[in-house]
């Protein structure tokens, strides 16, 4: 065999890198300002070892246009290069300076490139790319280099003061946006809001007005004198709570940066400050947004950054998917800037990452609900999606839940899954040994149901949120011998199924007379039975099988035909209320008892609001002609 | 100026491309599959030509799982590679032979490759590849080369019977759901359904049973023999119905396709096969899915392919926004496999084909509706969506589909909207010269409305859809003196405004009785107005306030805070329907004259349906009692 190495020439691959190693244009900026960064951080690590002696207090990044130039310049003051450093650095790509300084300096903590490649990001948008830079060294002279995209360049001598970098894009015919103050404002605002060092970009002019001396009477007040005073733009936060220790830090000081990255959005319930150094380095804070009565839930509203630059707002991959909904920060530098969704799936430390935010919000839950168990209940309305939502798609979740996660009752008591056994257990416990819940999916709609159950003893849960179906699923396949049923699933006697016989009022022949009545009465989709009930239950009911309601309902979740389960219910007549008697059986006219027998199913339907169209109208004509 | 070229190292790129230049690791096997693809049209373009004379008929491409070496092996039966052009090749990253071979033949519209990079990404996977190759030529001698992911590789000589190229993936530790079946069969129908060449993964054995001969009266009939045949897996449609003519394809033809595309999917209503070569290659068919009743539209349906390999199910840089609702395929050559997001942005061949499809799509709404207006009528309710989206979000569009988008009146008839402005022109034009459109939102909660300004000669509008408060925006501001109100913006007789006095049947004192009356019945949010209507209107009406109505809509859509705007209404009472003398002011007894009132209040709620909770149970237990 022979043997050899594989090769790579430039003229192959640098079109391939200018073309399509970055997903998004505009990420060309992000680079550009993390080189500045990193350029920055590197004196000062300099300055603190005694390595570079001067006053470097001025650590402002720059981002100027000239529209007529039509260049784009990014201005830092940090180490600057050498003509050696350029050689070196710009002239091979995919060299990094970074691992170099780490190399030497054992000091990684602040540095933000990896690669070596961001620069060359710039070609995306310009069509030639000019380096004015001058080493912080002593005797150090400015170099000049400039590269048309191919990989040809040149290099020589320039003149410049002050120690750092400039990097001016001449931008492209196809990339003019980028001349524009919005758009680059745009950019900086979402990748560069929390960078450590200031980023100035444009002047701002504020304008203010000399005092007017006092005027003696009679005479005229002089116009007051304009004054006009430039003043610095900085764009960031150098500064942001999330690097800060959450000793030193107060509630108000939470809000406010929440404030700062949510301004629309209302204050958060709380929040969890994350703050790890190994087996990797995070920190962040993660907030609990109010959810209660938003339609909609919103996603992608936790920001990625890496030491403070901006990476992305889809954590997917990061976060568990059930964590997704919270708000908030995380920056971890040990998810490198260019991440790759293949790359973030195989990343050892991503998945230990997962892990950890989980256990941590968990605890923090667990906590919340131990120290202050009411104000834990009354944020419980918000509190509960995310619960609930890490209860359905995650086991481990479910396990450590359990002792936090609550059940709200219509007396508006709440309770934890253990307690809420603990008080069914007497009363709703059916003649299969099995637990019942009983709950309602709308409190208000199934107002006449609910008041009826309870009436009969029984409790019953709201569980009304979109969140919920599932949630009862994984509690009747965790929770031992533990059933639900909703409230309109039976007459309120059969909720919980026991052994019991009731008496009847009506005879065989008057309960057949009743069935063949309202049989002519009742919709299609009804079919009729006549049972006796409590004489104070209502006379006609409507109820829906639990089992074909929810896999109807799971059906239509998932956008299937549901023609294979219709709408179907049954009509229960209750045989025991004087009603049935007074005014159907012992109604003499034809008409009047069929006219009556309609008028008690409407009103079945409409106390579960199933009456609507013509019928709702004739329903309507007809109370009126009663008045 | 010194002059110099850029130089990329192996060693600092050849990582990179491993790590980063792919987001999704999966890709790896698209690539292997697309360079045996090309690999095989190369040798079917030289034995066209009859630069290569054998019998090439199979054209089969291997994908074999060797669970126990753990290997994912890529054979194919195509042109092969001598050793200069292994070492070429595969030595030089990004010098793609494709290239090569498009200028000796001039013959690129089959060929997939164009980076030279694909091949690498196998490394993606594993940690070692083989490639086992022989050339087509007559006298070539196979070759074997080697290469553990780092720069250096081996080469030397093989064995192989035929021509064609074998790539051998040692599957690497983070990567053995690679040597899963179903992994990779699930791999190979997403990205090489309609690869142009069979395809044939593992095999499958088919049972059957020799027949049984005839057995004479009592003897024992003999065990049927089991006969196991091994036939091939092909796993692609190698011919799929977009490459042919559309002249010589059958509305099933399109139907079976879609089936295939969408196996759970009801059948579509119509479609557009595309078709074009200049100034741009692009070949497709979009359907149009039946989408009424559905909640929620779903996007990304659409498939593109380049060359017939599968790209991405996100087209929305492609494709118009509104059009995204649509199902189908879209192949082009001239969109690269590896897009990314900025290259097709910035694309202008992607801006033509937007425009492109955009109108295709107009025109064949167009004809349609002028060759079958029934027809097209009758599929209105689905078409509509895609229509009024396109409307609402495209300029271009709303003026193309003027000339063939409808509105739906409550009687079921269909107008363009120059029919409907003449058909309302005389009867629903306002004192302020407005054009007044009446519509309901849903014709089944408001049917009374809908009926009590039918009753007075006016006509409704269905606007019942999502897609429909953006519609009837957009219309109010393109269309000259139009107006859209909903049928309970205002009582039947103020919906179009008209300078008309009506007599009063009742004193101002007795006004003064009735308001206060209902003041004290009506809930904090309505406010109470006595008016002279119709003898034949409602006692009482529920009004809202259009424009309020309108905004608090869209801050909930916007899921911002909607306190600012109350779910207000104001209660209207028709001072000339007889039961506001004969049963509340006739009535001497206070107590029943209130609750008269309310009765009254409560039956205008229902008939929006606006009554529940307690409310409603209160309603049904004094109608029970009326009885």
């Amino acid at each position: 065999m022979q043997k050899g190495n594989i090769s790579v020439q430039t003229e192959n691959i640098f079109p391939i890198i200018k073309k399509f190693l970055y997903s998004d244009q505009e990420i060309f900026l992000r680079e550009l300002v993390s080189n500045a960064t990193d350029a920055t951080s590197k004196l000062v690590t300099l300055a603190r070892k005694g390595e570079a002696k001067g006053d470097y207090s001025d650590k402002t990044i720059d981002i100027m246009i000239d529209q007529e130039a039509g260049t784009l310049t990014i201005r830092d003051r940090g180490i600057g290069m050498t003509e050696e450093e350029v050689k070196k650095y710009l002239n091979q790509v995919a060299l990094s300076s970074a691992q170099d300084f780490v190399d030497k300096y054992q000091d990684d903590a602040s540095i933000i490139g990896h690669f070596g490649l961001g620069f060359y990001s710039a070609f995306m948008v310009a069509d030639k790319v000019e380096v004015v830079t001058k080493s912080y060294q002593d005797d150090a002279t400015a170099v000049r280099w400039i590269c048309e995209g191919d990989p040809s360049y040149e290099i020589g001598e320039a003149e410049r003061d002050m120690q750092g970098t400039d990097v001016i894009l001449h931008i492209g015919e196809d990339s003019k946006q980028y001349l524009e103050s919005d758009e680059i404002e745009g950019l900086l605002m979402k990748y560069c809001r929390f960078l450590p060092y200031p980023i100035r970009f444009g002047t701002k002019t504020e304008t203010t007005y000399e005092e007017v001396e006092e005027v003696a009477e009679g005479e005229e007040a002089p116009e007051p004198k304009k004054i006009e005073t430039e003043v610095d733009n900085i764009i960031n936060n150098t500064d942001p709570l999330w690097k800060k220790a959450p000793a030193e830090l107060t509630d108000e000081d939470y809000k406010d940066f929440y404030r700062e990255l949510y301004p629309m959005g209302e204050p958060p319930m709380f929040w969890i400050h994350l703050n790890i150094d190994y087996p990797f380095h995070l920190t962040g804070i993660l907030y609990f947004p109010k959810v209660s009565g938003k339609l909609e839930l919103q996603r992608n509203k936790i920001q990625l950054y890496s030491n403070q630059v901006y990476v992305t707002d889809n954590v997917s991959d990061i976060v568990p998917e059930f964590l997704t909904l919270l708000h908030g920060v995380i920056d971890s530098p040990d998810i490198p800037l260019n991440v790759s969704r293949s790359y973030l799936q195989a990343d050892t430390n991503v998945k230990k990452i997962t892990g950890y935010i989980t256990k941590k919000v968990a605890e923090k839950l667990n906590s919340l609900f131990k120290e202050d168990r009411k104000a834990y209940e009354e944020k419980w309305p918000d509190l509960g999606v995310f619960v609930k939502y890490g209860m359905v798609s995650d086991d481990k979740f479910y396990d450590r839940a359990k002792k936090f996660a609550l059940v709200e009752n219509t007396e508006d008591k709440f309770f934890t899954i253990e307690e809420y056994r603990e008080r069914i257990k007497e009363n709703q416990t059916d003649k299969y040994d099995r637990l019942v819940a009983i709950y309602t999916a709308d409190v208000d709609r199934q107002h006449t149901l609910v008041e009826a159950a309870r009436a009969r003893g029984l409790d019953v849960l709201k569980f009304e949120h979109a969140i919920d179906a599932p949630t009862i699923q994984s509690l009747e396949q965790k929770e031992d011998k533990m059933t639900f049923v909703r409230v309109d699933s039976a007459t309120p006697d059969q909720l919980v199924q026991k052994d019991e016989e009731k008496e009847n009022l009506l005879s065989e022949e008057e309960r057949e007379t009743v069935t063949i009545l309202f049989s002519g009465v009742v919709d299609n989709t009804g079919s009729v039975e006549v049972k006796p009930l409590d004489v104070q239950d209502a006379p006609v009911q409507i109820v829906r099988n639990e089992f074909m309601r929810r896999m109807k309902e799971m059906q239509m979740m998932q956008g299937m035909n549901t023609d294979m389960f219709p709408d179907s219910y049954q009509v229960v007549v209750n045989a025991n209320n004087p009603l049935v008697k007074e005014r159907l059986l012992d109604v003499e006219d034809e008409a009047t008892r069929s006219e009556n027998a309609k008028y008690l199913y409407q009103l079945a339907k409409l106390s579960q609001q199933m009456l609507s169209g013509a019928e709702l109208k004739a329903f309507i004509e007809r109370s009126m002609k009663m008045m």
